[in-house]
């Protein structure tokens, strides 16, 4: 199933998507998944990140392909993302004055659908609603320079969300491809993350309750390629679908 | 004016305290101040943490004082804390397993009244809606050895935050206190900030846009003390009060 959030009519609401059309949903899908009986075609609906976090994880240096000379962590390298760096499909990443180099990071992220504490790797993946795509975008020099990744990872607009929510997926079964422009810029299976879907989870719930709607960036693979005014991102998984974001200058 | 958030009559609700009564509000204060006619005595009510962020700044190595050897970073070492580590006065800060050493960090803490975007110093303490003392709990280990600081900083209840926000106050102007178990362990005054309130506020918002209820804890001065299972942990701020958390084990 394919939960996505949108605007139509001017409301933002939640709906199940089946091929053209958004069946609205009755409440939070994160409560629910009943569907009421209003629909509308999909090509008239702006679509939203897919839901609201109150906290964003991700996870760096989490394929082998993407760690070059860098050693891998001892133990999972999990990081704070901005809430409000947050961007829904179509919305422009704004390039910010003042850094030589963003990247563009292709991910598969997590959706946490119920609060989550202390659980195993054999329980964690209860916890997940579903699944969508991510982009952690990445200013490099602020990266390397500043005492924490704040705005490195967490500038306005530096995390593109979507399109949608996907459920019932094996999370170590999809297959990751970003692409500047139409080109082919990052590609893996996601069996390749070295900290996997169910034990990133339950890491983090050692430490730290997570809560419905909280997402969990996975990792990216591979080399990340800059972007420039210009440029269209594109983020995508198999039984996903496609994360696509134009790049502006500020 | 001193802004509480609290629960009376099993119900969260906001509030004005004044000597041992809360004046509850019509509605939220970051919308306005006009209070009900209804109130309860202070004794009686359980105050929370006085706002529910939707995200958590913090300036690392923001005093001299407790530099030690370390370089001043060139430009404010922001980072992100946890908002789900946020704990109110009386709630326990509880000492995760596994690590050596947890300190206390007594700092004074910026609460945003209103969405900032790329505010200037000389505008910026327009924004806030006024100030409150936090407790930034550090498991130095962590804050060492891991990738970022997520649980080193962010660990459920590593964000104690209160008792309330105190309006009209001079930030530059302020005595800043920590104890543990009564003895006196830190205290500096606020115009020793390195980067002061209104650079704190304008910088971050040259990256990220703040909103409403945002809070900023502005650094810590001196040596931080550990804590151990039995302390109690204050913070006290001139003009704001005191917030008062004990400390258990895991």
């Amino acid at each position: 199933m394919l939960i996505a959030r949108f605007i139509a009519d001017g409301q933002a609401r939640h709906g199940v998507v089946e091929q053209d059309a958004i069946w609205v949903l009755k409440g939070s899908p994160f409560d629910s998944l009943d569907r009421s009986s209003t629909a509308f075609p999909l090509s008239k609906v702006k679509l939203l990140a897919p839901c609201q976090p109150r906290k964003v994880f991700a996870v760096g240096l989490n394929y082998l392909s993407h760690l070059g000379e860098r050693q891998e962590p001892k133990d999972p390298g999990i990081f704070l993302k901005n809430t409000s760096a947050i961007i829904g499909p179509q919305e422009p990443i704004v390039l910010p004055t003042g850094v030589p180099r963003v990247d563009m990071e292709g991910e598969l992220v997590v959706v946490i659908g119920r609060r989550a504490r202390n659980v195993s790797p054999q329980n964690a993946l209860q916890y997940i609603l579903g699944y969508t795509c991510g982009n952690d975008v990445s200013a490099r020099e602020w990266q390397r320079n500043d005492l924490q990744w704040w705005r490195a990872k967490g500038s306005d607009t530096f995390a593109p969300l979507g399109p949608w929510i996907a459920t019932g997926l094996d999370p170590s079964k999809l297959r990751l491809v970003s692409r500047v422009n139409g080109v082919v810029t990052q590609e893996s299976g996601t069996d390749l993350l070295i900290t996997d879907v169910a034990h990133i989870v339950s890491f983090i719930s050692q430490h730290v309750t997570l809560e419905q709607e909280d997402v969990i960036y996975t990792g990216t693979p591979g080399q990340t390629p800059p972007l420039t005014p210009g440029d269209v991102a594109e983020v995508e998984i198999s039984g996903i679908g496609v994360l696509r974001n134009p790049v502006k200058g500020a």
